[in-house]
C-alpha cells in the first residue's frame, strides 16, 4: 500500500523519477537553526508544530537544534511521530469521540499529552475518557485569536470553563493556546503584527483573569511562522509553535514580497520536483504534477528561478505551464523545481521525501505521519 | 507509514473514526451495474477509469460486470492494482524518462500494455526503451480533444507520427485516443454532447487517414462519466473510459441539476465521514475534515441530506459549516456525511476506505494506489 520511493541515496538529482518531493538539506537547516535562535534568544521555548513535515527525521533536527517537543494536530499523526524521541507532544485540537480519546490516553502512558478545550461539556467527555483510562490529560484552554473559530469567544464563560477542568481529578490546567492560520498571511507586516498583538493581549488578559482566581497558567502556546517576529514581542506566549517556517511554500513567500522587503528570515528548501511531459505549443509545456501532487487550497505554485515560467492550471496529474513573452519553454522531459503554494497540504500528498544536498540525494525519508487524519 | 484504519468489519456506523472515507455498497453496485448495462446495450467495450477508485476491490466489481481492463494514469498506479486481476492496461498518460518507461516495459512482461503518445520525439523515446528492454508497447495516439492539452492538434502531423510508430519494430500502433476532462462539466447538457460530438468527429476522421494510408486503427478509447451518453451514440469510439461514475460526487451532481433534470443515473455512492469538534456559535460549527481530508479544486463540498448546511470553508484539519436560516446547527460530537466535491483526489488522501451496506461496515479496503504518483 505504500507507493514506491522516487530514488535512493547517492541518485544524482537527474535520476530521480518525477513528480517526487524535494528537500534542500541546506535550506532546511538553515531554517530550523534560524527559528530556534530567534526563539532562544527571545528566552521563550520552541515546540515546532509537526502537521507541516509529518517526518520523525526532521522532528529530531528540530530537538537538536533545542524544541522542547511538538504539536500535532491529531492523535494518529503524534503516534506516528513517537519514533522521533518526543517526549512533550501538545496535540493543538479538540479531540472528541470515545474512539480517539481512548487512543489519545494509550498516548498519555508514554509521553506528556497536552490538549485543548474551549467548551463545557467537552470538558466532561475529556474527563470521563481520562478516569476511564486511568490518565491525566493536560488542558489548554483555546482562545478566540478574533476569527470566531475554534476558541473560547466569550470572556465571561472562561472561568467557568477553567474552574470545570480544575475540579476535575483526570484533568490538569495547564494554560492557554491562542492561534490564527489566517492571521499568519495577513498583508503587509503591519496588519500581521497587529493581528498578532491582540492576540497577545487576549492571552495577556485571560491569564490574569486564571490567576487572579488562583487558577494556574504556566503556559502560553501559540504564534506562528507569518507572525513568529510579533509573536515573540508580544509578551504572552511561554513557547511558540511554527511549523511551516521548515519548508516555506509559496504563500509564505509573498508575505515577504508584498512588503517590499528583501529580507528573509527562512530558505525556500520543499520543492516538487516535476518533468515535461509534452510540449503542446511554442509556449505551453504539460508537467506530471497536477492536483494529486500539489495542493492548490492557497492559489497556483510558482517554478523556482524561473520568473518567465507561470504554471496556470491543473488536472488530475499533470500541470500547465506557460512561458512569458521572452522566455525560453523547456524541452520535452525537462526537469523543473516547483515551489507549493501551500506547504502542509503538499507534503501531505506523498509517501516519500527526498533529501538533497549539493546536488544528490543523501536519503529518501518516509512521510511517517502521511495520510495520518484519525 | 501506513496510517490505522477508522473502523473494523461489523462496526456500526456510529462508531468509525472520523474522518473517514466511506463507500456506500448499494449505490457503488447500483453504479458498477448501471455504467456496464449502458455500455454492453451500446456494443461497446468498458475500460473504467481506475485513478477514480485507486482499489483492487472495485476493479474486481467493474470486471465481475463485464469491464475489459483498466486505465490508469500513473506506471506506478497500474503496478498496484495487478492483484485485481487485470490483463489489458491503458496507461492513458504520457510516460517519459528513461526510469520510468523502464518500469513500464516491466509491466509489459505482466500484462498488455498500451500507452499515449503525441509527439515524434516522444515516440523515439518510447521505441528506445522497448527495444531495450526486449519488450513491444501498444501506442495509441492522442488527438487534441478540443483543449490543447496533451493530444495532437496539428492534423497534418497526424500521419508522419503514425508512421514513426508503425515504423518501429518494438512499438505496435492501436488507434486514438480522445478525451477532454473539462468537457466533462460543461453545462447544460447541450454543451457536453456538442463537445463530445465534436470530439468523437475528430476521431472519426483520424482513423479515415490512417485506415486510408494501410495503418491500423482497431481501437478508440475516450469518454467520460459526463458525456457517456453522448459517447455512446457519436459512433467513434471502440470503448468507454469513465471513472467517478462508481462514486459520483458534487461537482458532476451539479451537471444534473444544472440541466434541472430529476433523472439520476449513478447515485452518490462516496461520502468523507466527519464529527463535530466544535459548536463555535448558534449557526456555525467545527468538523474534522479539512483540505487534509478533503480537495477544493472543484469548490466546497456538500452534505448529503442536509440542505441547511453548508460547508464554507476549510483549514489544513478542520471545516467550518454554517447553519441556513430555519436549519438545525448540529451538536458536538454529532456525525455529518460530506458529498466531496471532487472524487478522485479525495479518495487520494485517504489510506482506507470503508464500505458500508444497510448501516454497518462490511469491510474495510486498503486505497491500494494511493499516493502512486509515479
Amino acid at each position: 500500500m505504500v507507493s514506491p520511493a522516487p530514488a535512493r541515496a547517492g541518485d544524482e538529482i537527474g535520476s530521480i523519477d518525477t513528480p517526487a518531493l524535494i528537500v534542500d538539506l541546506d535550506a532546511l537547516d538553515f531554517n530550523i537553526d534560524a527559528m530556534a535562535k530567534h526563539v532562544r534568544v527571545s528566552n521563550m521555548m520552541l515546540r515546532p508544530h509537526a502537521k507541516t513535515h509529518k517526518s520523525v527525521e526532521i522532528a529530531r533536527r528540530q530537538f537538536a537544534a533545542g524544541a522542547i517537543g511538538l504539536c500535532c494536530q491529531k492523535v494518529s499523526e503524534a503516534e506516528a511521530l513517537l519514533p522521533s524521541g518526543v517526549s512533550d507532544m501538545l496535540v493543538s485540537n479538540h479531540i472528541v469521540g470515545a474512539a480517539k480519546l481512548d487512543k489519545l490516553a494509550e498516548l498519555a502512558r508514554k509521553v506528556r499529552i497536552t490538549t485543548l478545550t474551549s467548551d463545557t461539556a467537552h470538558v466532561t467527555e475529556l474527563a470521563d475518557a481520562a478516569r476511564r483510562n486511568g490518565v491525566i490529560f493536560e488542558i489548554l484552554i483555546e482562545l478566540d485569536a478574533g476569527d470566531a473559530r475554534m476558541g473560547l469567544g466569550d470572556e465571561s464563560q472562561l472561568l467557568p470553563l477553567a474552574e470545570a477542568i480544575a475540579a476535575s481529578p483526570h484533568l490538569k490546567l495547564r494554560g492557554l493556546q491562542v492561534y490564527n492560520g489566517p492571521f499568519q498571511h495577513l498583508r503587509p507586516q503591519t496588519e500581521r503584527a497587529a493581528a498578532a498583538k491582540e492576540a497577545g493581549q487576549r492571552a495577556l488578559c485571560a491569564r490574569i483573569v486564571l490567576e487572579s482566581a488562583g487558577l494556574p497558567c504556566d503556559l502560553i502556546s501559540g504564534g506562528g511562522t507569518g507572525t513568529y517576529a510579533e509573536d515573540t514581542s508580544v509578551g504572552a506566549f511561554t513557547e511558540l509553535q511554527p511549523g511551516s517556517y521548515v519548508f516555506m511554500d509559496g504563500d509564505y513567500a509573498r508575505n515577504f514580497s508584498a512588503d517590499g522587503s528583501s529580507y528573509r528570515p527562512f530558505r525556500q528548501s520543499l520543492f516538487v520536483l516535476t518533468r515535461v511531459l509534452r510540449a503542446a505549443a511554442p509556449d505551453v509545456v504539460y508537467v506530471d504534477a497536477g492536483v494529486k501532487a500539489l495542493n492548490l487550497d492557497s492559489g497556483m505554485p510558482t517554478l523556482h528561478e524561473r520568473p518567465d515560467l507561470v504554471f496556470t492550471k491543473a488536472s488530475d496529474e499533470q500541470g500547465r505551464i506557460e512561458t512569458l513573452p521572452g522566455g525560453k519553454t523547456p524541452a520535452l522531459g525537462e526537469l523543473l523545481h516547483i515551489v507549493p503554494s501551500h506547504c502542509d497540504p503538499t507534503v501531505n500528498q506523498f509517501d516519500w521525501m527526498v533529501a538533497v544536498r549539493g546536488g544528490r540525494v543523501t536519503d529518501v525519508w518516509p512521510v511517517d505521519a502521511r495520510g495520518c487524519v484519525l
